[in-house]
C-alpha cells in the first residue's frame, strides 16, 4: 500500500478537549503505520497552512508529550477563522491544493464547528472535482453543541460541567447571607442555549437555584422577567438567574444592546457590556435589592481541571473513527455520535462497524457509560458534511419550559451523561501540567 | 470536670476552606467530651445568634456529613457583616452574654477575618471586665490574606490556586489566535494584592505570561501602564495582564471610578464597571488591538473543585487547635500560623506544644509539604487578637517589582507551597457533593 500523509488542523474557538481529538488522529495515524506515513499539523488551521506553517507532530512528539496534549484545554496547533472562496474555482484551491500534494497529503483532518465543516465541505467538493484522491474529514468540536446530525458535540459536554460546577458554587456562595440578593450568570451561547440550560444540572434537588433559566430560543422581555423574579423572591431570599449571553426580546433585539451611546467612560469612549450587566442595573433599580453579575468568560471553554471523562474519551475517539473511515475511503464527512435509544439494553454495542477494521476499533469503539440505571451509549457514525456545516441546532422548544424559565427533565436525561466521568490530571507545583507549542 | 458547651459562628466573605475550619472545632469538640458538652453553631454569625437562630452541630450532624462539611465551599452556617458596639457598656453586651450563659458556653469560636476579629477582642475585654469565664478564640479566614502577625490565612492558598489555574488556561486560550490581543484578568482584592499577586505562579517559565501585574499596593497610572503594555507586545502578541480591582492612581482615586455619570443604561440608570472594564475600554482604544476583560468574580472564593489540600488541611487544624488553646484556658487570641524559617531541617517539627495536650495533637500538629527540594514547614500559634483586628497586612514593597509589574521570586516561594495537594472529592452525578443546611 502506498503511504500517505496526515494533515491535520484546529479551527475556531477553543475548547477543553479539542487536543484530545488531536491527540486520536495522531494515535490512530500511528496505528496504521502500514497506511501512514506521518502526521502533518497546520499551525492555526488553514489560514497558517497557506503561509506555509506547519509542523510535524509524529517526530515532534513525545509519548509524554502525547498524554500531556491528550489533557491539555484551548488548541494546541493553534485556531483561526478563515472563511474559504465560495466559488472554488478560486486559485486559492489550486495553491492550497498544490502545498497538500508536495507534503504528499493523503488525508486532511479538519476539528472544529460549523465554519470548519463549511472547509471541509468546500474541500472535498474542490477534490472530486478535480480527482484528487485526498479525503477530507471533519472532526466535531464546539461547546456551543449546535452542529445537526449529531446527538451532541465533543466539547459541550465538559463546558456544561464547567457552568454546572460553577453555577452550584456560586448559589452556595450567595445562600451565605440573609438579605435579599439576586445574583446573574451570564453563559456562553449567542444563538443556542444549550450551555445555559446544562446550568440547571447545578441543583442538589428539582425546585432549588437556579430558579430562572432563560435560553435564546425563548423570547426574553423586562416585564416578564420582572414577574418571574417576583415570584422567585416567593421561593428564596438570594435568587439565581443564568442567561445565556444572546437572549434577545420578541423584536429580536440583544438585550446587551440595551445600552446607550451615553454609556462612555471618562475619556468619552463607549463602554460595551453583557446582557448580565444590564440585568443587574435593572434588578438594581427596580428590586433595590443587592444584585450582582457573574459573566462565567473563557473559563467555561477552556477549563482543564473540570474537564469531563466522558467528553474526553469521545473527543479522543472522534479523532481515532474520523482517520478509520478516512483510511476506508470515506471523503466529506463529519463523525456524529449516535446515541443508543434503548436504555434497558445491557450490552454495549459496537457500532462503529461501517468501517472497514470494525474488529480492531480500540478507542474508537462505542462509548458506554452507566448513570442513574439507565445505560448510556455512543457510538460513532458518519454523516455528509454538506448537510451540517451553516446549519445550527437548537434547543428544541419542547425542552422549554415554565414560560421560558427552565428546562425539562428530557432534557436533564439528556445532559447528564456528557458531564460525569473524572480525568486524572497531571499535576506540576499543584496546577495541571500543560503541553505548549515550542 | 465541669463540661461546658462550645458556640461557634462563621464571619464576613466565603472561603473554600472555612468549612474546614468549623470541622476542625466540632471533631476536637468531640475528642475532648470529657470537658466539652455539645457544639453549637450561630446561624449566620453573631447577627443570627443575636435572634436566636442556632443549631447543635453535634446532634445534626453523622459522620458522614461532617466529611461532606469539610469540603463543602462557602460557608455551612451563614454569615453575617456585624459590628459590634465600640461602647462596652452598651446593653448588647449584658443581652448577649445571657444568650451565652443560658446555652452553658463555655468556649466561643468565631472564624473570619478582621471584623470577625474585632468581634472576638471586644467580647473577651467585655468577658474580663464582668468576670466571665467564657473564653474567646478567633479563627483565621480569609481569601484576601490580610491578618497580621500570621504567616498567611486559611482560604488564601485556595482562592491563589483558583487564581493561578484560571489564569494559566485563559492564557492558553488567548494563545490560541494569531492576531493581537489583550486579556484582562481582575482578580479580588481592594486593598492587599496577596491573591493578584498569585497569578505569577499561572507561568510554565519566567517571563511567561501573565506579563503585567499590578497590585494595589503601587500606584497605577494610565500613560504608564500603555508603555508597559507597548513593551509587552514586543514579548508577544497576547498579552495578559492581571489587576487587582482595587489598583489606584498616584492620587488614590481608584481606576474603577474612572467612569462617568454619562453611563447609563437605556433606562438612564448609572452602570457600574469594574476596572477591568475601564481598562478593556482604554487598550481598545488606545491599541485597536482585540481586548477583553475576565472578572474571576465570585467563584474565585467559593470554588470547591480547586481547593488547596494543604490550605484545607491548615483550615482544618486552625480549628483544632483553637479549641485546644481554650480547653487550654487562652481567651482573646487568634490562631496563627508560624513558617520555619530553616528550610533545610529534615524533620518535621511539632510545634504545637503551647497546648497543653501537645502529645496528642492529631490533625492540630505542624503542617510539613516537601516543596522544590525546600521543606515548608508550619505550626500553629496563638497571637493577642487585639493586636490584630483592625490591622491590614500588604504585599511588602519590596516583593512588588520591575516598576510596578511583577512580583518577586521571595512572593513565588512564600506562595508556591500554599496551593499544593490534591483532595479526594465526593462526587454525584459528575458534580462535587455539597452540605446544605436544612
Amino acid at each position: 500500500m502506498n503511504k500517505k500523509n496526515i494533515l491535520v488542523g484546529q479551527s475556531g474557538g477553543p475548547t477543553a478537549v479539542i487536543n484530545g481529538s488531536l491527540y486520536g488522529v495522531i494515535c490512530e495515524g500511528a496505528r496504521h503505520s502500514d497506511a501512514v506515513g506521518c502526521v502533518y499539523g497546520m499551525i492555526n488551521g488553514i489560514e497558517g497552512f497557506l503561509a506555509d506553517s506547519y509542523m510535524n507532530l509524529s517526530e515532534t512528539l513525545s509519548d509524554d508529550d502525547l498524554e500531556l496534549l491528550r489533557l491539555t484545554p484551548a488548541a494546541y496547533l493553534g485556531s483561526c477563522r478563515f472563511k474559504l472562496p465560495e466559488n472554488l474555482s478560486d486559485s486559492f484551491y489550486r495553491v492550497l491544493f498544490e502545498k497538500l500534494e508536495r507534503l504528499d497529503i493523503g488525508y486532511f483532518f479538519y476539528i472544529g464547528g460549523n465554519d470548519s465543516m463549511d472547509t471541509v465541505s468546500k474541500l472535498s467538493r474542490y477534490a472530486v472535482q478535480i480527482k484528487s484522491p485526498i479525503r477530507f474529514i471533519g472532526i466535531p468540536k464546539t461547546i456551543d453543541n449546535d452542529l445537526v446530525l449529531t446527538d451532541h458535540t465533543p466539547g459541550y459536554g465538559s463546558a456544561a460541567r464547567y457552568v454546572a460546577a460553577s453555577v452550584r458554587e456560586i448559589a452556595l456562595d450567595a445562600s451565605v447571607y440573609q438579605q435579599k440578593s439576586v445574583t446573574i450568570v451570564e453563559i456562553m451561547g449567542r444563538h443556542a442555549g444549550w450551555l445555559t440550560a446544562a446550568s440547571a444540572l447545578a441543583r442538589k434537588e428539582a425546585g432549588d437555584n437556579p430558579l430562572l433559566i432563560y435560553l435564546p430560543e425563548a423570547p426574553f422581555e423586562l416585564a416578564q422577567f420582572n414577574d418571574d423574579l417576583k415570584k422567585a423572591f416567593e421561593k428564596t431570599a438570594n435568587v439565581i438567574v443564568c442567561v445565556s449571553e444572546g437572549i434577545r426580546d420578541h423584536g429580536g433585539r440583544f438585550i446587551c444592546e440595551y445600552s446607550t451611546e451615553a454609556q462612555v467612560d471618562t475619556f468619552g469612549h463607549k463602554m460595551l457590556a453583557g446582557c448580565g450587566k444590564i440585568l443587574e442595573n435593572y434588578v438594581r433599580n427596580q428590586f433595590g435589592v443587592k444584585v450582582r453579575s457573574v459573566e462565567l468568560n473563557v473559563n467555561q471553554r477552556c477549563s482543564g481541571l473540570t474537564v469531563s471523562g466522558t467528553d474526553l474519551n469521545e473527543a479522543e475517539m472522534a479523532g481515532r473513527f474520523g482517520v478509520q473511515a478516512a483510511l476506508d475511503g470515506h471523503t466529506g464527512q463529519m463523525v456524529a455520535f449516535e446515541r443508543e435509544t434503548d436504555t434497558a439494553a445491557s450490552e454495549p454495542v459496537h457500532a462503529a462497524a461501517a468501517v472497514s477494521n470494525a474488529a480492531d476499533l480500540g478507542a474508537a469503539s462505542a462509548s458506554c457509560v452507566k448513570h442513574r440505571n439507565t445505560v448510556y451509549k455512543i457510538h460513532p457514525v458518519l454523516k455528509d458534511v454538506n448537510l451540517i456545516c451553516n446549519q445550527e441546532k437548537k434547543v428544541p422548544a419542547e425542552w422549554i419550559t415554565k414560560n421560558g424559565t427552565d428546562v425539562s427533565d428530557d432534557f436533564l436525561a439528556y445532559s447528564q451523561p456528557l458531564i460525569q466521568g473524572d480525568v486524572s490530571h497531571i499535576m506540576e507545583n499543584g496546577l495541571p501540567k500543560y503541553l505548549y507549542r515550542k
